[in-house]
């Protein structure tokens, strides 16, 4: 069975025109019902950084919230999180960077400084599960290598510090099946993946790891996401384009309804007022 | 050694605007220099039914041809066939549809008659490879369900005429890994495959035939052909993105010089004057 986190709401959401509370939480609660379990639904940071991602507590308050779907906030930090908490999350996402330089451009922080938030955000989130994003494991623009070698050792501390959960990101869009079987030999298939669609590898990568063993993807409904108005250009790895993948493979369960999930990236279109970069959204399911 | 078949100058050129013989063959001489050994080169058809088709013996003319290179054209028919071998072709490519719907409506002639007209090019090719290419393995636009019953006998009838290869074409974009699986058990991975990317999974599928044992791709420069004018479509599998897949894998050679097939897809979006869907020759390589 795969674990899909449909990571739409929040990150294919963040970089569009802001919709309000009530069109946000009307999108979360179709997604609930399509048969995904994990949704990453708000982030808790800045409003006047991220206007699209403000008022995230009354997102929560307005979904309609399932027992078995559970609901994750991005958090940039112990602020961040005491309002997720406070907010009645369910769990916490987290970033950091396996690129040094990455890091400390995106969040004016060394990596020592993220992991040290990170093990403050653990004991805030008291017993929830927290996920550790790691960005550029596949690649850096700023380095260009893959900075695979410290992403073991990374895990190891994040892990002493009360950490349950690792995702390996693909911020740019450089892995390939060969780099992701190399660096799943180091980690393990115990993590998750966040990969981009950038260089349209997305499908092929997720499918490399499926086989290895790794069994939790990030993706966006529609593809939203990424650089979703650079001609070509893929955003995260679409939801619907991972289930339809696999659809007829009575090897791997996805557990989501991609009838249900299609009209959801539908009515998403409709809101940022834009076609999606999805295929299986653009074209629709090959049977 | 991936035995990658450039069908840019055929399949990708033929809905374009026509361009004339000389501009056709500098392209093709281009591709002749980037380490492919095997490229479609023309079409014998008729020159009112595809006029960007047009003057394949005068495009073969002025390639500046080389020994390793296979130079490939696709012939409807007798007539076709016997154009070609006066042109001094090396190989001829014909059609056959696994749907016979489909082959009755794309060539008029029920998949008998086309088998029959297949065993009289392989008397005219007189020793030359004659490749079958098979269209709607992975579905058929009229029928929807994959007839890949069809494909051992069909195969078989045209190994019995003499017929030397077979390429399982995915002409609509309905294949998926699993398919792909089931299909390769039935016919053996000693065949081409010709994948489309209507559906973003045409990079996908070639790894999971690749990681089966097929070693033949079709493959287009800058992913031209198909319907490159349908939002977010893609054509043939792009050459360049098949190259990059597999580049950084020690064990998946495919002797082409990535670089140089680069610049090729620039010049032919200059010829074609408009922005090819391949994402590679779009976003740069990973590394």
């Amino acid at each position: 069975m795969l674990e899909i986190r449909e990571v739409g709401p929040r990150d294919g959401l963040q970089n569009e025109e802001p919709l309000n509370p009530e069109r946000r939480a009307e999108i979360i609660s179709a997604l609930c019902r399509t048969g995904l379990r994990e949704i990453e639904a708000v982030s808790f940071v800045s409003p006047r950084a991220v206007p699209a991602m403000a008022r995230p507590a009354d997102v929560l308050e307005l979904v309609d919230r399932r027992s078995e779907v559970r609901l994750w906030a991005l958090v940039p930090n112990v602020r961040g999180a005491e309002m997720a908490v406070d907010a009645n999350i369910d769990a916490l996402t987290v970033t950091v960077s396996a690129c040094p330089v990455y890091n400390e451009k995106n969040v004016r922080q060394t990596v020592a400084e993220s992991v040290a938030a990170i093990g403050s955000i653990v004991e805030i989130a008291a017993g929830r599960p927290v996920d550790v994003v790691i960005s550029c494991v596949f690649g850096s623009p700023y380095t260009g290598d893959a900075p695979t070698a410290a992403v073991p050792d990374l895990i190891g501390q994040l892990s002493d510090l009360g950490a349950t959960r690792f995702t390996l990101a693909d911020t740019t869009g450089m892995a390939t099946p060969h780099l992701v079987d190399r660096v799943l030999h180091k980690t393990g298939v115990d993590v998750g993946l966040h990969l981009h669609d950038t260089r349209g590898t997305a499908l092929v990568n997720a499918k490399t790891a499926i086989d290895l063993g790794v069994t939790r993807f990030d993706t966006a409904v529609g593809g939203l996401g990424g650089s979703p108005f650079a001609r070509g250009a893929g955003g995260n790895l679409p939801t619907e384009d991972l289930v339809h993948l696999v659809l007829d493979d009575p090897a791997v369960e996805t557990g989501v309804d991609l009838t249900a999930l299609l009209a959801v990236a539908d009515d998403l279109a409709a809101a940022v007022d834009h076609p999606l970069p999805g295929r299986i959204a653009t074209h629709g399911p090959a049977r």
